[in-house]
């Protein structure tokens, strides 16, 4: 028996606790508000992020930090890309021993481009963390809190690390395979954002599945073409947290990047989309980040960069997607060559 | 301005029609149904197929197949796998020149696990076929007859075959991208069908978006499998043809393979479902081939073989779908390995 901090309760933060809490871990969930913590510690609900789901009583709210930390085993970090680093510099602050960390965010750090694990590496002094795994895949909070069968992935660059993170989560529904390619794992769990974005956008357009899933198949090949690049394996995006993670992000309404491009492609600003969702849409940040990095590494990402110029530069979503799809014609593979694969 | 006879009017067979008479050429387009020929005839319409779309006038049917055929000089075979012999054996009476040959059927072959393309080579003296291709991708039929934007792939062991065929369907809307894989191509555009009817079943048993993500992620991932060991190339299942159409095919209550698993899901025995369908779902075929196909190529297929027994052995639908949950944990890795990579 684990005694995990999980910090962060939003939907997925909330459904992993209910995960860990099931294979019969304590687990101290952390949040900023003390309404939702009343919630969950006094009716064992966390309605505004899973309406109608019964938490296991095993899953303590707490909103001082701190106190969360105090004799916790593993430290679990499920809180926006943004607001990452806070975090991370106010826990520092309360541990005085090593401690293994797990994030199940999903993003990479504009100007840095730093996926999260580095994130991590850069503000926990190594005395202070034992080690730092991700754990990824096709999983929707909604039906994992339900118990709905799961598969995910746990990477570490410390093999040890990712079985322990497979140990601690894995139930008869919940399935979780490792898989040692850190790099591609995170790439891929971020990246997919951009392109759930644009699914969205061409179901707004009022475009079909055929363009979807034109737009996903193109949309993973760009992925891995820049995951080789920094150093990733091509079968991880093939895997659950590449192929997977995309297919449930992009073929959802429950995804909220997929609805913030749904509404782009409706004709709504970037402005009146995030006021209107009132929570935090990573793609957004990530396709800034992937941009960049493309560029930097001169990586062909057609699809990110036009959504790039949607997102930031005011370019209209039609132009946008007739661009895509009008490319002069020539060979498929051309477009999914992955150097070196 | 070409001359094509299309083989096979049903929602695909006519969505192509419509792609052929827009780029210009005139179309004969023969199926068995004097009643169905004379409402595209008098009316422009094939409403038991696709319903309310008007079609151009440029389409003509037939029922006469030696008619259709007379000044064609390009031959579409759009017939169901099963009928492919028939209808091949019947034709090469009328033909007395060599004409290309392109099929967008979808199957293999239980027995001989021929390819289409293989199965016109044996029934077509070389002196009455110049070429033989295949066009594949993410393509609902409903979406094509609209003009909704769709991307596919053209395929053949002759470059100028594959070429001719992006021209002659190539517009705005319908983008064809050639592809010199044909074991790939078709490889992909027949399994695919098998993981359809799984994603459909596991709809059935009241599971949800994760359960169907990891299973097209590992249904891929075997595909890709078999199709190397015959011969195919990995980046082609990463293609339109292969991760696109399944996606489409998977996620798309249109699809037919997915609608009869999911009725097996929901407790209807394979009879009960075929008879409701009252349609050819060419998945049921195809999954007997590709079991066969694994087994005499040694190739680890667990989804396809779970799938066998339920199709052919009265396996639960329950006991299929735990079977493939409930794997021993170990690497991601192991699973997606796919030699020589």
């Amino acid at each position: 028996m684990s005694k995990v901090a999980v910090l962060g309760s939003g939907s997925w933060g909330t459904a992993l606790s209910i995960v860990l809490a099931d294979n019969g871990h304590d687990v101290r969930l952390w949040g900023r508000s003390q309404k939702q913590a009343e919630e969950i510690n006094q009716h064992h609900y966390n309605n505004q992020y899973l309406t109608d789901v019964k938490l296991p009583s095993s899953i303590v709210a707490y909103t001082d930090l701190e106190a969360s930390l105090h004799d916790a085993d593993t430290i679990l970090l499920v809180v926006p890309t943004k607001a990452m680093r806070d975090v991370l510099g106010e826990l520092r602050n309360y541990l005085d021993r090593p401690l293994p960390f797990i994030h199940a965010s999903k993003g990479i750090e504009p100007g840095t481009h730093f996926r999260i694990s580095e994130i991590i590496e850069e503000e926990v002094p190594q005395h202070l963390r034992s080690s730092v795994a991700v754990i990824s895949g096709p999983s929707h909070a909604e039906e994992v809190a339900l118990r709905q069968p799961t598969t995910i992935t746990s990477s570490s660059l410390n093999p040890e690390a990712a079985k322990y993170v497979q140990d601690l989560f894995m139930t008869n529904h919940f399935r979780v395979y490792t898989n040692p390619d850190l790099i591609g794992v995170e790439i891929g769990g971020a990246l997919k954002n951009i392109i759930a974005i644009g699914a969205g956008m061409t179901n707004g357009l009022g475009f079909g599945d055929n363009a979807k899933a034109a737009l996903m198949t193109r949309g993973l090949a760009e992925i891995a073409r820049l995951g080789l690049k920094l150093g990733a394996s091509p079968l991880t995006f093939a895997g659950l947290s590449g192929l997977g993670d995309l297919i449930v992000t992009c073929t959802s309404v429950h995804s909220r990047n997929w609805r913030a491009g749904n509404m782009l492609g409706k004709g709504k600003s970037i402005d009146e989309v995030l006021n209107e969702m009132g929570m935090v849409v990573e793609g957004i940040r990530t396709t800034k980040a992937a941009y960049e990095l493309a560029k930097k590494e001169k990586v062909e990402m057609p699809i990110t960069n036009v959504l790039y110029d949607v997102l930031f530069h005011d370019k209209s979503t039609k132009e946008a997607v007739s661009e895509l799809m009008g490319r002069v014609k020539k060979h498929e593979v051309e477009d999914l060559k992955i150097d070196p694969l």
